[in-house]
């Protein structure tokens, strides 16, 4: 058994959520066997369009502008048309992304899945991995033969004539619907919504005088190099004679569109790719049976392809479990930490199934007015049901719908941490923990660069404390406070400080002290009056590129002095501490005062947060 | 003789200003013979900062993309230093692309000149044009004996083993400061500052406590990928002991650089790329002697380093250069309007330089107070000389202060077409001939996206006409005048029409009727409810994916219903039509009115920029 081959993970399917955990664990340095069953990547066709909340996840990963440099399409609005007797006639039209949703990117971005892919593996094979095809898992077992590898697994070349059987510590499936780890574990799919589809989907270059070609619609999504999607639904398992197995030929789904569109009419130049598929809606009951082996996407959920949510879901799994192995395997966290990766993944999509059933009804029913959809995109306090529904549908397509509950990492009243100053979102804050960080624009101290603050810190797997100070003036004994209890040696920002002393880490911007967390400090105050020497303790200031000026005005809060403040519902003169987990979501907020009470607050979280006692030994400072 | 290879244009030199001309011309379909006597790109160092507006330019040209690609650095202030006698200390930090200048990309970027050379020549070769190197360029004459290809051309390669002798219908110099070309032609410089320097310029990795090394001073340039660059005076021609081929060390260079910046320490990791260079500000007397054989960039003329003007000056007279030998060679324009590059390209380089000694002297007797600064910002109408100077010195370096004078193609009101529907600044548009559009947001109809109407048109050598169409209801009329007068054979938009008829150009987006300009219609109206088919006439309609709604909010017209129109000072009910040269600076504004005056006035101004009597049969329309 020594001679086996060993690897952090064994991970199968180079789709979406395989290829976007191999890439965060790639770069934070885990030896990875990656296979796929395909003998190339994608070719064309598939996938559904990113999502604005995807897009920040890209940029913040690093491969946004890849992706960009391709060109996708760029859909902003959503058209209804509906049938009467003389054909189809436009009966609304409004933002996919509408204002009321603080979103950098408000549209949905429409690329060719191999294109996407490419952009990851591209960046993978630079962090040294290779995805090995075609190959295919035989099977796995958790025997436990090896504490530290506890996992087997069987891996097979399709055509069967090479084999191996490597041990890692984690296995993952990203196989997609059909999943062979799932069927082994006896893993059952269910099916929320009883009514299955069989859809035809064609991408191609058309001629039409169809005014919404290039908008959203139920049936039409555009894409890039000219090209458009179409969507036919082809069988229900509600009609009479229903076959999951049901086909339909090119001409066929064409003459269908052709009916559907009139009075405009549609020709093709050509056809780029073209399928028909069978597909329900529905959850695996487990994501995991041991904290092990581990499954996330289409094998764990499925989503009609009108909800484009597949691979934006994908994105969000794979994240979610790749920094919670991160920090189980560098001791950050107990091993309890992955519990939560089944229990925040899993509600989100069965909120996103419950929600889409909830909506379809709504919806069938009649289309909003376009007094509805202006209250909805107004902020109007007041909101019948069909306003609520239709605002939370905006937030799902554009990703900004996930909200997890609260459990060990996502504070709450209930959380065993109880310190005083935690503020929650009903005493305060505008901050949900659960929910992304709201996005503030700000001035770079060093080199006076307007930036994203919420993209400062790149996707490294370390927490992100975000210090708003306020003014200067005001908070400079909080800051040193601040500073002082964290240089206590068990305090959460010592603690897992590194040990190689030697390292020259001069040019070191995220993580010069500890890769457990990354820190940003941002000021109510212009930059050119921002000192970082003067006027920030040396545990603050060592993180120099991440000082902020707030002092950017900001449409949504025009009265505030300092809008990424105002934004955050934090106090302007005397700031806040805002602690982002790893993948973006809110952890907790605390107040900044004097004394040792912020450390106090921030150590009582961290110690739940690591599974350690922490700031013990802060009264003998 | 026949069996002499022909070209359209020889081009000696691949620096920036070459390149554009080549990357410009190549997509437009011409044969090219460009060499450069370097065996490969610029390897490393050298040229300035990209300047705001030049980001614009080569965003039109499809190239920012890529250059972004490099995570070029970003300079959005300037900081001033003064000695005292305690060190150097601050004294002043401002924008250098202040909001009073309506720029989309407020900032310089800084990025090594051989990774930008790379993506104009990945984008030459992309169009069949190779760079031939390392070749020289050893004689020419404009001989005239082929009519068509009257300039003959001697090269060889620098080693001398090969030689080619060519003839082309024009020869430009792109060589550098040191030209054949020009010193064949006799051409002097004029030197307008007397006072030359040495500078020694490094780029490298360093360590220091100097808290604006990443913002822009006179001694100090960020840089990509952690470096800065440092400029150290070495000599001046006022100094006693002045000598042009003074030179000094790297450890001089380094020494001199901490001399300077006492009490702060430098120290360098590693140095990149150093030189020691004189230069002294000159322009050439020509750019041109007979209209075939043409110089641009640093053959013309020679900036001082800190006014990083050189790259983007060179950019700009080869843009300007390359449309006026499409327009000619196409037939669009008669052959005297090449005389306008040597006008428009030489007012400019001669403002640069009489600025540049104003605004030092201005600067070295005091530096503006931060109220002076806040004013310039605020555009406060109550200015004093030394706001004045500092104001038009952020517009020349952001590249905004280019304006070239009236002559044909920049109307006035001495302009040969003296219709009453023109209009000036001075009654009432805010846009200026000469100058470029300025930048607006709006919404695309066919595809909701929003985006900046300035860029819409790309870098495609056609006259660019934006029609502002304001409050539907109230043009119809107005819009299919104009359209039906625009039908008429003679007119400005038919009478460079495809000839090709039988081609296909459903496709076609920016050009689908005549290469000779592009059209875009602007409706201020929300885009839900433009109906393209229903609202436009078909000549305009054909334009499908370049009908626009004027429906995005605008921060610096707050109470405009229709930003774009206001921005421009176009009347948001009425509007108006602006003609953007190929280059993008403003040929001439027009009102919209119904009948044919509308058509009329730009039938005129057409005529005297094609040289041909246009509109003539609208009579028996």
């Amino acid at each position: 058994m020594s001679a086996m081959e060993k690897y952090d993970i064994v991970i199968i399917g180079a789709g979406p959520v395989g290829l976007t955990l191999s890439t965060c664990l790639a770069r934070w340095g885990y030896r990875i066997k990656h296979i796929d069953n395909r003998p190339e990547p994608t070719p064309t066709g598939r996938a559904d369009g990113i999502q604005p909340r995807s897009l920040d996840l890209l940029r913040n990963m690093g491969l946004k502008r890849k992706i960009m440099a391709h060109e996708p399409a760029k859909v902003y609005e959503v058209a209804f048309w509906d049938p009467n007797s003389k054909g189809i006639h436009r009966t609304g039209t409004w933002a996919s992304c509408p204002k009321f949703i603080d979103a950098r990117y408000p549209f949905t971005t429409l690329l060719h899945q191999g294109l996407i892919e490419r952009v990851f593996i591209e960046d993978i094979e630079k962090h040294g991995v290779q995805i090995q095809r075609p190959w295919t898992i035989t099977g796995f077992k958790n025997d436990g033969k090896d504490s530290n590898y506890p996992v087997e697994v069987s891996l097979a070349h399709v055509d069967g004539t090479l084999k191996e059987t490597v041990r890692a510590k984690y296995l993952f499936s990203g196989e997609g619907a059909r999943s062979f780890v799932r069927d082994q574990l006896g893993i059952k799919i269910h099916h929320k919504d009883p009514i299955a589809h069989v859809w035809g989907v064609m991408d191609g270059v058309v001629r039409t005088d169809f005014p919404d070609i290039k908008v959203r619609s139920i049936m039409v999504i555009p894409r890039e190099n000219n090209m458009v999607r179409l969507y036919i639904q082809i069988a229900s398992s509600t009609d009479p004679d229903w076959n999951p197995r049901k086909t339909a030929t090119v001409e066929e789904v064409q003459s269908h569109a052709k009916q559907i569109l009139k009075p405009y009419s549609i020709s093709w130049d050509r056809v780029e790719w073209y399928s028909v598929y069978p597909i329900g809606q529905g959850i695996a009951e487990r994501y995991t049976l041991d904290e092990r082996i581990f499954m996330g996407g289409d094998v764990c959920h499925t989503h009609s392809p009108k909800a484009g949510q597949g691979m934006n879901t994908a994105f969000l799994d794979a994240v979610n479990l790749a920094w919670k192995i991160h920090h189980v395997e560098r001791g950050f966290s107990p091993r309890t930490l992955l519990s939560s990766y089944e229990s925040e993944r899993k509600l989100i999509a069965e909120n996103l199934l419950d929600f889409d059933a909830k909506y379809a009804k709504l919806f069938s029913a009649r289309i909003p007015s376009a007094g509805e959809v202006a209250g909805a995109a107004s902020n109007d306090p007041v909101e019948n049901e069909f306003v609520k529904t239709f605002k939370a549908s905006c937030e799902f397509t554009s990703g900004y719908g996930v909200a997890y509950n609260p459990n060990l990492i996502n504070w709450s009243k209930e959380h065993p941490a109880r310190h005083p100053l935690f503020v929650s979102y009903e005493s305060g804050t505008k901050l949900r923990t659960g929910r992304i960080l709201t996005p503030a624009t700000v001035t770079r101290v060093v080199d006076a660069n307007v930036v994203h603050l919420e993209q400062e810190i790149p996707l490294n797997g370390s927490y992100r404390l975000y210090i708003f100070a306020g003014q200067p003036s005001l908070t400079s004994t909080s800051l040193n406070d601040l500073a002082s209890y964290m240089s206590n040696p068990t305090s959460f920002y010592s603690i897992f400080s590194h040990q190689d002393k030697t390292k020259d880490r001069y040019h070191e911007r995220d993580n010069p002290h500890t890769d457990f967390l990354s820190l940003c400090t941002i000021f109510n105050a212009p930059r050119s009056q921002i000192y970082i020497q003067e006027m920030l303790p040396e545990v603050l200031a060592r993180y120099r590129d991440h000082v902020y000026a707030d002092d950017v005005w900001d449409q949504r809060v025009p009265d505030a002095k300092a809008a990424a403040h105002a934004k955050m519902g934090l106090d302007e003169e005397r700031g806040g501490v805002v602690v982002v987990r790893p993948d973006g979501y809110v952890g907790c907020v605390v107040k900044l005062v004097e004394g040792n009470g912020t450390c106090e607050a921030l150590d009582q979280y961290f110690s739940v947060v690591t599974g350690r006692k922490l700031g013990e030994e802060r009264a003998a400072l």
